[in-house]
């Protein structure tokens, strides 16, 4: 029993692509949200595997029957929640590629191009975000491809682990008097980083936001450093969150690395979401003072047209995560990797394994253009400007937070709270009942807030225009 | 500036297609190791990101003149080295699926057939490979698909931090006392877990294998958890694993489970390559006595027909990971998760994000179908065992260890250690320098020991007797 011949792949990878090609055409005609009870999708499958080999037409049947009333559908111009998931077409092509190289880039020596196309990429990437020369390869730094932000925020936590320790890390492990600073909006896998690590939720400090905002308070940090300092505590790491989830505030990274100068904590960017907007000069300032921290992390694959898994991860010195994370038995030695002379990615992530990401992203570059790229993400913070300037001339609604890039947090406001809570959780279950949009919530000082994310793929004026009309003729009183 | 639209999706996608039903045609013509120096994929890429899109057709020429001369072919034919990494191109046509659908499966309320089509394959699997109903959603265990076998030793180890600690864990992290019990040959992802987790190298025990044998002593294990347990050192985990990377030894599961019976130590079974093989029941005893074990991982992306990445793990208490990794910030509470009716893989994994990766084990089934994955090994096996009774009946030629189901493990015999290991190494760069061939190497009682890792998807008999041929005609004295 052998895999498909060649000839056979290719009858099959047309209907695979007309199939997705027939999805994409139609996805705006769904439900974003299926309406599914759980359980649904396996009372329709059978419970046993089958013995026999049969068509892929049955399965691709299947998908239409079973799979696709019960998706979200994450790339729908109506979906505005959470953050976007881009997986443009042009990224769902070097994903296919990679796949059909099929390699391992976990060492140099197991596919070379899979980790110097990387190196590559992420160069070009730091220098069109405007990062500085001291993350790319020639300044000492580098970047890498990690699965998701979250992984990427652990790895930078052990590397401050262990640079914090002397070195004492990876024998003794923590000793229960390491802290890591976070704000109350800082991404919940930062608090998840810090328990896998070892530390336990006490190691979590919350340094309180600047008055009036959502944003860390430089100067509560100092505070807080130096009374931990005091009192015979570790301040590992600092997590400035450019672009929070709930939100969209944005800490201040220069007068954040300014208190963190005098001590050995190691300062992580976390700009999952935002990070991807530096390629517009416009937007460069989000990232003032980047050039002093030790790590920065952004998503392709939220914003930037690429499909997950692509978190993008920067780090000022190119030691740091092969010196916490590098075990080397015997079946991975390599005349290369004793070299010194190259990169092994396994060294700068929990897997060992790795998929070639870089061609995602190198299609996705390819072909938009960084021009193409910067045309996206200024349609989206142009439209979100637009709904914002709607929402706040409409009474009734006010913005629970000043907008941020395409991210547009809204409550209803008639001055009764509780009612206001109510009517506003009603309103985007109205909405997301409608099948036509799809929205999320947060809560902000309390009080109930509606997200509106924009940057799907497929998500023109139109869409935001309907939502618009929507949400208004769904409101109360209207 | 806008994606691909459906129809240009359709050109380009068939086009990339065509280019992988040729790379596949022609990967056995080409050799499996580049000749390639560090540095040289990144001499003939432009150092800054174009401005302007391009066409696909120049990025397939690039991948054509730079990334294939410079791949580690996997997929190759000749390709024996590490462990197989099958990507049948059944299972790319899946992964295509998933990037084409481009959800986002953190939560059930995020996708539901993303979550439940993978519970209803696991649960399928579970019961192919004879795991028992423990492991199975109705039993109260389930699987899920991790990214890798590290990964799933990692969140195995962090459920046995959080359940043997009392709970204390989450809050107060590790106390400096935990032990986690592995042998020699254990999988280098166990140590690094045990130092992600923030124990150190000292909490690792390393237990002695059986005289004779590289397996672990089940006595030996019961001796020193006894000893520690008296020490006031707290048993957290014991790896036994099913198939070791450099021999495919197999620790002995149910005499392990028998020792940790008294104890509320956490047993993981680390069967990442071998464990598939246990859809055969001639091989089904390789997983005796997994019926009392806490987790059980095997990786479809080895020898499963599986691109990477998907490694299979199951857990006999479907509490056990989201106890130890939950955490919910507001924007994802969901009414769904509230029911308690629904999984959410997010709290199985330390990515919040995830693909739809059931969609290429799904491919992979219904292409191949039980019997068509079982006569895959089965050939292996018995491609293997042919090489391994050449081997034996070859002068100057010793089975380093015996034949672990297609792992053969051979060394060079004329009687001078030192001669011997200096011929093994000449040998094995012979074979790899010719290009026809991959195999990596290990170390076994201080001997330098050659693995040939049958298993790849396009490798036939001819290919094992082209590399048996070689590998006679180039040793010394031929």
């Amino acid at each position: 029993m052998t895999d498909l011949d060649p000839e056979e792949f290719r009858r099959l990878g047309y209907a695979v692509v007309d199939w997705i090609a027939g999805y994409r055409a139609g996805v705006g005609d769904l439900p974003v949200r299926p309406a599914v009870e759980p359980g649904w999708v396996r009372s329709q499958l059978p419970d046993t595997l089958p013995e026999a080999p049969r068509e892929l037409g049955a399965l691709l049947g299947e998908l239409d029957r079973v799979v696709v009333p019960a998706t979200t559908h994450w790339q729908h111009p109506g979906f505005f929640g959470y953050f976007p998931a881009n997986a443009s077409l042009h990224s769902v092509l070097g994903d296919l590629l990679s796949g059909g190289l099929g390699v391992q880039g976990m060492l140099w020596s197991t596919s070379p191009a899979a980790t110097e196309v990387e190196q590559v990429l992420l160069d070009g990437l730091a220098d069109a975000l405007g990062l500085g020369p001291a993350f790319t390869w020639a300044g000492g730094g580098g970047g890498t491809i990690a699965d998701s932000a979250s992984s990427a925020a652990l790895v930078a936590l052990l590397a401050a682990l262990h640079r914090t320790s002397g070195g004492a890390w990876r024998e003794s492990g923590v000793d229960g008097t390491e802290r890591v600073y976070v704000t109350a909006e800082t991404h919940s896998s930062l608090a998840k980083a810090v328990r896998v690590a070892g530390l336990g939720a006490r190691a979590l400090r919350v340094v309180p936001p600047s008055p009036g905002s959502l944003a860390m308070s430089a100067d509560a940090l100092a505070e807080m450093l130096a009374a931990d300092v005091a009192a015979g505590l570790r301040p590992v790491l600092v997590c400035a969150t450019v672009g929070t989830t709930g939100t969209g505030a944005v800490d201040p990274v220069a007068a954040i690395t300014a208190v963190t100068a005098p001590h050995r904590v190691w300062v992580h960017v976390d700009a999952a979401w935002a990070g991807v907007a530096a390629l517009c000069p416009e937007h460069r300032d989000l990232l003032d003072g980047v050039e002093h921290v030790d790590s920065f992390c952004t998503d392709a694959h939220k914003w930037l047209m690429t499909a997950f898994d692509a978190s993008l991860l920067w780090v000022r010195d190119a030691a740091a995560l092969p010196d916490a994370l590098s075990i080397t038995p015997e079946y991975l030695r390599n005349s290369a990797t004793d070299s010194g002379a190259v990169v092994d990615y396994r060294d700068w992530q929990v897997p060992l394994g790795r998929r070639f990401r870089a061609l995602k992203l190198w299609t996705v570059i390819h072909g938009f253009g960084l021009e193409g790229l910067r045309a996206h993400l200024r349609g989206h913070v142009a439209l979100a400007a637009e709904l914002a300037s709607w929402i706040e001339a409409e009474p009734g609604f006010v913005l629970a937070v000043p907008r941020s890039l395409s991210l547009v947090c809204f409550r209803l406001d008639t001055g009764d709270p509780d009612a206001d809570d109510r009517a506003t959780r009603a309103l985007l279950e109205r909405v997301n009942a409608s099948g036509t949009a799809l929205l999320t919530h947060t809560v902000v000082d309390g009080r109930h807030v509606v997200r509106v994310a924009i940057g799907s793929v497929a998500t023109e004026r139109e869409h935001v225009v309907a939502l618009w009309d929507r949400l208004r003729g769904a409101a109360p009183g209207s």
